[in-house]
Order: structure tokens, then C-alpha cells, then sequence
């Protein structure tokens, strides 16, 4: 409990601190009622996460790592101090929004699993409404664009981990969940993004941008991630040179590979990957191809 | 840290219904980002706490519970979902205001004790400018305004616990804390009230008023108090007739108690109430005097 009342202490803070960006310290203690020997720890463990400074009597938040004051074209952006998940928040949003919150109470990952989503990190949702048949294109569009983008701003060498995990030199930095809600000709997706950008991942196997670059502003990588998703159509209208650069990306093929499945765990070398975003995998002479929705978790034995 | 997460999102429907009582469940999701199911059992457990009714469509917080519904005249009132302490957001706000909270993240008790501030009660700090001669007798006044508003409106048979607890039969119902701010010629007090209304104690030897009487809408409670409150200057001119009151409501005298100082503990009978609030105990023959500041805990030995 007494992470949980620090983590509680923070959000009050985030919440006042996104309602104005720069606050005496006397004001920010008569709004969040905490003292202020405990505010100037609890300042200080923030600026590792945030890009703030503040001194004994002010403390200003970059509005640059802060994406309300983002305002991207065609776009609704709404951001929360704390949600359930931005997934079920972006429901009500409708397509063309992001939906973006400083801490998940409930993240949702593949398979329903949870994960962390902390301070510092991008927790979104993209929801657009797009014809039917770009559906299976969109984790694979969605993985390549955001590690096309962590690469084209930070240099630091991000692939893709199949089906869509983004990490680097196989520690996970992002992930991605598609889901939808179709209707007659078209349907309405939310992508899950979330990327480990100045948060303390926490998780073993994890890594932060901030630990590879340091802390960046997380406005430049949200600026560049919408513009591409905005340009979405012309890269699924373009799907060999889509799945052709998915390939490129891949960290996963030629690897010895544990698949786990409902039906249990098969071991073998990742050998191809089928155009559908399907994965070959090379087993005691046999060839199984798993999709993205039977493979519960897919991890490298080397 | 499951506990953590269900108070985390109670907070986040709370915050979302202080901006306005009434919500369809579907936006209430939208803005809160739990899932229908989650949202249902929440607001199940909410409404045990709070003056709330909902169906599959909607949620309405009766307005008699909501705090910052109150505009009671001549002073100003401040309803936060969570603060860290009223007591130190009360410092920013100035004389003739009353700061409350949903949630305390470090209640402060007497000689920085903790104590628990959760969903449902009324955690209030109460700030006045009052003449230097007042001090002394503003927590005697506190216990009595406390005991007589419970008393009036619910015939309870509250009573004082020396030095100002509020019990019903044994069991603390209320707790007050006066810290104060000293001018040339006057003062800023902040009288710190706590009262087990409609929340769940949690702790041993301690009583909601809803384990009484049932639920209650805060606001009735809240109105007197203040309106009492608003009158100190009476209160406290007839001084002989306040220690007197004061005298009535006490539940102590003549009984066997224990007396915790930071010099030892002590047992003996509560004899007498000096005219300062100080507590006269018969121990071995001797009389013994203590102020409320020397002692650390009061307890009843039967």
C-alpha cells in the first residue's frame, strides 16, 4: 500500500500539472493538500520520468512532453491523468480520435493479459474507421510504423518480435493491440499502442527509450506516430512493399522459437512468414504455421 | 496492490461524477475507460457508501451528498476527490474556508498520527481567524459542536472522549485535530474534522454513522456543523457554560483509564476536568495533571 499511495500522490499531481503547466509550489500544495517536503520527493522522482523542472518555489512541465498540447490535424486527442484502459475509453470516442492516459489502472495486452503501463511512458489508443479489407494489414502496419518511427527519430535499431512486439536487441520497448468493431462496409479499429518511453519498464525483458537515448519529449515520437497513422491508406494500398518492410523488420525468423498455444508448446526454428502474417515454424522435420490468434506467446530460445 | 487499483478507479468515477451528478453508463465508461462490467460492480460497491442510484443506463448522485452543492453563506468551500491532507491544503486557501476530500492519501491525526480516510465519510478542515484569546478553547468547542450536531439530528448519544475524540458507546465515531497559525493579534486556526459517515471504518474500535442510523446524505451533517461553526464567536464567550457542555458530553470521568506519555504510562481514574481541558487522574494515592498536548493516548481500561 505504500506504492500505492505514492503512485496516488503522482497522479495528483500529473492532474493538476495538466491543467496548467507551471505552478508556484504554495499552489500546488494548497490544490493537492500533500507537504511540502513530501511534494519535493515526490518533484524530484517525477523529473525522472517527466521532462520537469522545478526548484523551491516553482516547477514547470515541458508542454513538448505533454500531448494535450498536441492538436493534430483531423484528429481528437484527449488525455487523461489515469483510466480503466484507453482501449475501452476509445469506444466512446469514435473513429479519428487518440485516446491517451498518463497511467493504465487496467492495461490490456494480447490475450487479455495485463501490463504495466507507468508514469513517463505513451499509453494511446488510435481508433480510425477503415474499409474491411485493410483488417489483417493493420497489426502489421501498425508494428511497422511504429518501429519506423523509433528508429527514423532515435536511431536505435528497433525490429519487430512476431506478431507485433517492438523491441531492441530483443527487450521489448512497445506493443501493440488491434482491435475492431465492424460494420457494413467498414469498421471502426483501435489500435493499442503503448511504448516504454521515459517510464521505468519494471518488467524483466523490458527497456525504455530513456534507458537507450535518455529522456525525450514525448510529443516529437506522438507527432510522428499520428502522421503516419494518418497516411494509413496509402500504406496498406502499397501491401507487398508493406509486408515486404514487416519482413525487414523481423527479428524473429532463422530463430529457435518456443511457440505456446491452447493446445501447448511447440519448439522449432521460425523459418518464414506467409503473406496472410502468419509464421512458419520448422518442427522435428514438420512445418506448422501458426497465426497471430492461436499463439498465446512466442519467445526466442537464444 | 488489488486493493489499490479498485480505489484508484472508485477515485476516477468519483472525480468524474464531481463534475456532474448524473451520467449515461456509456459516456461514464468512455470517461473513465473501465469496462461495463467492472463499471457495475464499482458502482455496487460505491453506492454502499455513497447516495448513488443506477440502473443499466445511468448513474445519479444524490445531490444532498455532494459537498460542493453546499454554498454556505460566508464562507468558501472546497470539495477535491482526493487531497493529501485537508490540513495542508487548508494552508493555501486562507481563513473562512472549508477544504474537503473524498480521499486522504496521509490523514493526520493527533501528534501525527495516521488514520484512515476512505470513501464515504466527511474529512474536513475548517479554517478561521479568530483572537489569540480563543485558542485554548477551540478544541473543547470542536468536541462539543461535533457531539452536539450527531446528537440533534440523529440522536445517537455521542459522547466526548478526552481529549476530543467522539464516541458512541466506546466506539469513535469523529475524530478533531486544531493546529493553528499565529498573527500579532490573532490567529488562523484549522480545525481538522473527521467523521465516520457513510464509509466503512475499517479499524478496530471505531462506528459509521450508517452502522447506526443507515445511510445519511453528508450534506445535512456538513450544513449544521458549519452553521455551528459560523457562531464560535458565541460559543466561546460563554466560556463557563462551554466547559460545562464540554463536562456533559465527556464520557471519561470516573473511569479507569491508561495514560500514554512520552515520559511512561500511567493508570488511574479520571477524576476531574480542570477549566484549561486539562484531565485530573487519581493513580497510587497521588493526583496527577495532563494537558492534551502531554498526552499521547487515552484509553479506557473497562
Amino acid at each position: 500500500m505504500v506504492l500505492g499511495e505514492k503512485l496516488l500522490m503522482k497522479l495528483l499531481i500529473l492532474s493538476r500539472l495538466m491543467e496548467r503547466n507551471e505552478w508556484h509550489i504554495k499552489e500546488l500544495i494548497r490544490e493537492t493538500g500533500i507537504s511540502s517536503e513530501r511534494l519535493n520527493k515526490l518533484l524530484r522522482e517525477l523529473s525522472k520520468n517527466y521532462l520537469m523542472t522545478y526548484d523551491e518555489s516553482s516547477i514547470v512541465w515541458n508542454p513538448a512532453d505533454i500531448p494535450s498540447t498536441l492538436k493534430p490535424w483531423g484528429w481528437r486527442l484527449y488525455h487523461y491523468p489515469v483510466l480503466g484502459s484507453t482501449q475501452d475509453a476509445a469506444r466512446g470516442h469514435g473513429p479519428w480520435s487518440i485516446v491517451i492516459a498518463e497511467y493504465l489502472i487496467e492495461a490490456k495486452g494480447r490475450h487479455g493479459r495485463s501490463w504495466k503501463a507507468n508514469l513517463g511512458g505513451i499509453w494511446a489508443t488510435i481508433s480510425l474507421q477503415v474499409p474491411s479489407e485493410w483488417a489483417p494489414l493493420l497489426p502489421i502496419a501498425a508494428s511497422v510504423i511504429v518501429a519506423k518511427t523509433l528508429n527514423s527519430l532515435y536511431k536505435i535499431n528497433a525490429k519487430i518480435k512476431w506478431p507485433n512486439d517492438i523491441v531492441v536487441n530483443g527487450s521489448k520497448i512497445a506493443g501493440i493491440l488491434v482491435e475492431a468493431e465492424a460494420f457494413p462496409n467498414s469498421f471502426i479499429a483501435y489500435i493499442g499502442i503503448g511504448i516504454n518511453v521515459n517510464n521505468n519498464p519494471g518488467v524483466e525483458g523490458a527497456i525504455a527509450l530513456k534507458d537507450l537515448v535518455g529522456l525525450k519529449p514525448r510529443n516529437q515520437l506522438l507527432a510522428s506516430l499520428i502522421g503516419r497513422f494518418s497516411r494509413m491508406g496509402k500504406i496498406v494500398d502499397e501491401k507487398e512493399k508493406l509486408i515486404k518492410t514487416y519482413k525487414e523488420y523481423l527479428d524473429t525468423l532463422g530463430r529457435k522459437v518456443i511457440v505456446e498455444t491452447h493446445s501447448g508448446v511447440i519448439e522449432g526454428i521460425a523459418e518464414d512468414l506467409r503473406d496472410d502474417g502468419s509464421i512458419v515454424i520448422a518442427s522435428e522435420g514438420r512445418e506448422l504455421v501458426f497465426d497471430p490468434i492461436t499463439v498465446l506467446r512466442l519467445r526466442y530460445k537464444d
